[in-house]
């Protein structure tokens, strides 16, 4: 077992990242995150055969209660029927207050998993299992939980801290190309948001990254969890800064809404939005033509989508920005940046340039 | 209008309880705790003829985005359909992070509304109308906020503290004489447990408060509210003594489920439950039979029912206390007392003496 480990720290508490391979099936590692008799894990079809039974073995022969719900895979399924089929199942398990429920999987499972965890007798313990790079470097961290509405992502939710988070990269040997790229994606905001250094750093390991090389993509798990967890610990419930994590998500989400959460994956639409967020910073005079040129060329070469996908008019792509949970009361809010590093949050921006950019 | 003020005290912020009457005619009271455009008021089919037109005229006057739901009254309604019937109607609002819920009504409607706003944007504000005796010392204060499952009362919810608490009595012309006893069943709790000199002073005021004299009334919810508010800002997220509030409540709710939450309104089981707990308390050696006996008295004085509704046997009712949430992994743990206005928290009951007074 190869493991690094590194905390985020919050006024109540803190909770571990253990990022390394093999932490899966070394349960000495986890099962003592688990305090009570009853375990809910939370996977999905793709996951579940692969990483499931061990973990599930490793719970039965320390005498847990275990129940399972295993997903169809999916964005669609990040949806209030299942969150109802979560608590059921958590009901069928007689779960207290002291039982665990475990994320296995990617983001749509975390996400999931975390609110019917937030919200069994108002609160128990959660432990993410990321299964993919981006729920690693993202979703798995920080407490952000919610399921999905026909109206927009995510609109239903809570901020539910997990009890730790375990990083195994063994299971990314099963993630398909496509869904590597698409954490890459997030992996590279937190270089356009906050770290030049870092920014250069992945330009200068793109094939290595590709081809999932174990220490850089660990290392570049470690530095996109580190920024995570520094500005989670500042500003637990988006109160401020926290919202520079939402480069390239406004427009992203609703790009993802436009196409029904089917044709573009989270990773992509945010790739696709990040570029956005750059040219619009830089129609407005905030930053220059080259940064976001050198933000494209980085996305181009992970291998993730740039443009905007056809049939939708900007107009359309506008209105549901505006119903994006990040816009406040109508005046369309946004992050934009100053350049490569250095995010920042910008209100009233006009919506003619925002159309501008959609159109271009 | 004739208006009385305390806070509840949190680490975070603190916020008002207004208790008087004629409260919610006069929205210059309220209208300040809302801070975005969009409002939607939770209410139900008893309530809303007769409070909800005036607080929408006002809202509509004031340029508000205003959304109604009304449901059917009762505890039955209190569901994970309900709740997906708020999050809709906010998604009709096109609800912003700084909208508002309005609950407008008795527990079942705020405690659905307030889980509403605590996951809509994993979070946005709410203010309680109460129109209860019960919601207005109870559950509109200290942020509880849930919906039942088919296997039990309050098993999905979040804690998520109002802005503000508007207890209007006025409201409490219309309450029928057997839902104001149900509310001063959780009015004798805090007598019962926290302050022996205001149990004594109900037993003075039996007759004012069944006659609903509008100065008894408000002293009874202003302290009552007082020492929930204290026992809250002490422990909001009941790690600790909060639990205390839970005098009678696993027998209680026991009972509710029993009866499918249909004959019983939850303060008459819950005046049936602290019976119980104070006799079983006698029977522990840990108080007197003597004090058992004067809870009984001022409960029936009060119009509650004090002795099990047939048809259940014993040991169903304790698997159902089992399930509780308020117990822990299997063991036992019930709010019990040392007599009046000194309750405990007791852990590992033996299940023979749960039993024995139950069958009583």
């Amino acid at each position: 077992m190869n493991m690094q480990t590194l905390h985020v720290d919050l006024a109540q508490r803190r909770y571990p990242i253990h990022v390394g391979s093999g932490l899966l099936t070394n349960k000495e590692l986890w099962l003592p995150y688990l305090r009570g008799k009853q375990v809910l894990v939370i996977s999905d079809e793709n996951v579940a055969p692969h990483y499931l039974p061990p973990i599930d073995e490793a719970l039965q022969s320390d005498g847990r209660q275990v129940g399972q719900l295993v997903l169809p895979p999916g964005e669609q399924e990040k949806t209030m029927l299942r969150f109802s089929e979560a608590l059921h199942a958590l009901a069928m398990l007689r779960a207290n207050r002291d039982a665990c429920v475990v994320a296995l999987g990617g983001g749509v499972v975390g996400d999931l998993a975390g609110f019917a965890a937030a919200c069994w007798m108002r609160g128990i313990d959660f432990v993410q299992m990321p299964t993919t790079l981006l729920a690693m470097v993202d979703s798995s961290v920080g407490g952000k939980t919610a399921v999905d509405l026909p109206e927009g992502k995510n609109l239903v939710g809570a901020f539910h801290q997990p009890r730790a988070v375990i990083a195994d990269i063994t299971t990314l040997s099963t993630l398909p190309q496509r869904e590597l790229s698409a954490g890459l994606a997030e992996v590279v905001k937190y270089g356009a948001i906050f770290d030049e250094g870092f920014f250069a750093w992945l330009e200068d390991h793109t094939t290595d990254l590709l081809a999932r090389r174990d220490e850089v993509i660990i290392e570049a798990i470690l530095r996109s969890c580190q920024h995570k967890a520094n500005v989670v610990a500042r500003d637990e419930t988006e109160q401020g800064d926290r919202a520079l994590l939402n480069f390239g998500h406004t427009f992203g989400h609703a790009l993802e809404t436009a196409t029904e959460y089917g044709s573009l994956l989270h990773g992509e639409a945010v790739s696709i939005g990040m570029l956005l967020a750059a040219r619009l910073s830089a129609q407005l005079g905030r930053s220059t033509v080259h940064d976001s040129d050198r933000l494209g060329a980085l996305l181009r070469r992970l291998q993730l989508p740039v443009e905007l996908p056809g049939g939708h008019t900007p107009a359309y792509l506008l209105e549901l920005m505006r119903l994006d949970k990040k816009s406040l009361s109508g005046a369309l809010r946004l992050i934009l940046w100053r350049g490569i590093g250095h995010a920042e949050i910008v209100r009233d921006i006009p919506e003619s340039n925002v159309l501008a950019v959609l159109r271009a």
